[in-house]
């Protein structure tokens, strides 16, 4: 990606193909410096590098001229929309919300066969140790990441196929359904990054000390997968993208104008119940008009602090910036809502075997449930949920882990990730950790020695010429 | 630590002194099998080990015997208090928490400054580039954690002083203060490390990309700090510690008995005051009650859910552990509570100089409204606080965000890290962080040639043998 500028005029970033190596000795080429950015926290195998240009031709035809074209004379072709150019934008961001959910699906797979090998603490007197997993913490640390694993990569599927089924009506030019798109792509990348990352850690912890070794597999999990938070548009940067969809379309609502599908609910928030109303805080209905009041009540609340700031005489940009905090809540609040109502909607497919679809409902209510627990004042702030309502959905919670309990093994299972590619000796398929943490332990370049060289060369000296003084 | 037996009965747990290697050549004397654990997330410089003994003879003088001893003749005699041991680890603990602050610290330190190093987007059209920590975002994504490692440390330091203070009384025997300090200094270990793990990724990912880069010394402070939040006691196993003691005490304080200081306010909940009344959001004083309020009402109803568990039915073991997830909200509730007061008391020392005090206030507030907002749904469950009171803790973060603004770099400076310690080119003193980075790159081992002798060994033949099919 470069500048181009023609007669003098810049024209705003555009892509180009660049040779920067002799294919006869692979040298850079004249005026080009290269070279490797050093160590990073993970990702040793890509080649991430630093590179300066001076004084180098680059042909006009390596540009990628699909949508913004330059002439031989000079003359410099607008793409029909700029627009277009999120179009791949989109298909990235969808396959890092699947790819979340997959990297979460390895962290929670791996954590939760381990929680079945390892035992731990008496928890009656002179009862055998348990499994880790029969601890309700344990539950409570493990069953939300499996049920987000799930959530995500079910979102990041639908994602993808309306981006595959817009895709033709883009490349024909109607990029019509692009802005809506791109709004729920953003949040929906910067929601399950940051979902990931955290839950990956959360595993790692949840396996003791084991996980902080190389042979559980997670800390290279984590750090290959951390990058994908900041790759492709930052947590915050993205979340703001959404917002201001989500601002535009508010208002545009307020001037009656009709809004796209994922944003129409914004027309509207729904009047805080009576005082009373008891509900139930299993029914998906239920959960997915508390999700949707929560973001529409942000999303409104936020735009009237937009407005609070722009009247007290802020420039737009100012006012937007001393707004962001909020506008990053809304923005988060619309993802979540879209994550629950689209886990819940995959469940009414009719194909779904029911003893298939009553686990996975399981997993639907312990994420929505989960989701509204912990940010359980967002739905509590103007009344709308009680604290009868968060009390009954805390117990809840504990209910659907107990009887997600038995299941949990083969919810990770169905995963199917083979031993080569999890990569742990924790998650072992066979259950056999201890053997082969040993096996792993001796196979260990300090351990191929009974003496370490370093006794030779430093210790070994050190102790004959201060023996006297020891 | 082995388990302990005399003429085949068990005394469990207990210290002892062994020698492993040979004084003459290094080797592991008979019966010991010993060696490295391999590769670990970080800590290379550790040595943690693995060890087995067969048939392996310990005298009895190598017990650490200060509490329990074995006479000569084969007598056990018991330590006077089995607590005894808890000294040390109270100790210990609470150097955790100080550690906790001061690696958030050094974070927030490298994160704080190369915010304003870095400048990113036009914030207004025309304008140059601003410092990334004049987005109010950014300063959302630091500035709690400046004000958490300033909380964190003055804890520690209480702790320390408390246990000082208390440990001539423990070694006479006195070890009634004991079990308070124990339970106070578990969870606040279990608290601290959470939230330095916590924070420093969240330092690291504010610095964007180039916090993946070791050059920023990020990665290596994570994984040499994260250990401390499993080490020394696991954060559930901590906070299920400290909230035996509190369920302990709460009963007590129903028996009518006398509270020790740090739990006396669990004797009563404080009334939730009648609706309409408005409360000034920035008041240290209402601050904490809403802490303690908070603290006392989850303990309370922790209390009561344990109760109704057993009256089901259900055995000791079995209501613990179904009440565990609330369990352990108690005990943080506790210790967030513990930590709000303690820097608010801090702040009334006469000897602090009004401009230090006037700044340090602002981030003892921070500390407390970013908790609140974060645990609203908690502040809110029962009506103690209202919407309004959470809209305005919401505006004065903002504010508190501007007013320390022009302090922050002076706030992290004072840490006084020198940059040897910081270990870090994007935390550098004198901010001269992109000539360093490429200093630093071009030091990598891939760029000591121009051209790689991979491709003289891979790419080329490759090449030379596949030309005709490219």
């Amino acid at each position: 990606m470069a500048q181009l500028y023609i007669h003098g005029k810049s024209y705003g970033v555009h892509s180009f193909l660049l040779q920067i190596r002799s294919l006869q000795d692979h040298k850079p080429l004249p005026g080009v410096t290269v070279g490797d950015i050093g160590p990073k926290f993970g990702y040793d195998v890509m080649d991430n590098g630093f590179l300066a240009l001076n004084n180098v031709r680059i042909p006009r035809e390596n540009m990628l001229m699909k949508h913004s074209r330059v002439e031989p004379d000079g003359t410099y072709v607008k793409p029909p929309s700029t627009k277009l150019a999120y179009g791949t934008m989109v298909q990235v961001r969808a396959n890092i919300v699947m790819y979340s959910g997959v990297v979460l699906a390895k962290a929670v797979t791996i954590a939760t066969r381990y929680s079945c090998v390892r035992r731990q603490s008496e928890m009656k007197p002179g009862h055998p140790e348990p499994q880790v997993l029969d601890y309700v913490t344990q539950q409570y640390k493990l069953f939300p990441y499996l049920a987000a694993a799930y959530a995500f990569w079910l979102t990041g599927q639908t994602m993808m196929s309306v981006y595959t089924t817009s895709s033709s009506q883009i490349s024909k030019g109607d990029i019509s359904v692009l802005p809506e798109l791109h709004a729920l792509s953003a949040s929906l990348k910067a929601l399950s990054s940051a979902a990931a990352n955290v839950g990956m850690e959360e595993c790692r912890l949840a396996c003791g000390g084991h996980g902080y070794s190389h042979a559980s597999g997670l800390p290279r999990l984590y750090t290959n997968a951390t990058p994908a938070s900041t790759a492709e548009g930052e947590h915050v940067v993205l979340m703001l993208q959404t917002a201001r969809y989500l601002m535009k379309s508010y208002n545009q609502s307020l001037q009656g104008e009709k809004l796209a599908g994922s944003v129409a609910y914004l027309s509207g928030v729904q009047p805080v119940p009576a005082a009373g109303r008891t509900r139930n805080m299993l029914d998906l209905g239920v959960l997915c008009d508390a999700y949707r009041h929560r973001a529409a009540r942000v999303v409104h609340e936020t735009a009237a602090q937009l407005r609070s700031e722009l009247q007290a005489g802020k420039d737009q940009a100012d006012a937007w910036n001393a707004t962001s905090v909020d506008l990053v809540k809304a923005a988060t609040a619309h993802s979540q809502y879209f994550v629950v109502k689209n886990f819940a909607e995959r469940l009414t497919d009719s194909t779904l075997d029911s003893s298939i679809s009553d686990v996975l409902t399981r997993l639907c209510q312990l994420h929505a449930l989960h989701g509204l627990v912990n940010n359980s004042g967002d739905f509590l702030e103007d009344g709308y949920l009680t604290g009868t309502d968060i009390r009954q959905a805390r117990r809840h919670i504990n209910a659907l882990m107990a009887k997600l309990r038995p299941d949990a093994v083969a919810l990770v299972d169905a995963f199917d990730f083979p031993d080569g590619i999890l990569n742990s000796l924790l998650g072992r398929y066979d259950g056999n950790v201890y053997e082969h943490l040993l096996e792993w332990a001796k196979a260990s370049p300090l351990n191929k020695t009974d003496v370490h060289q370093s006794y030779h060369k430093y210790l070994k000296p050190f102790l004959e010429a201060n023996r006297a003084k020891l």
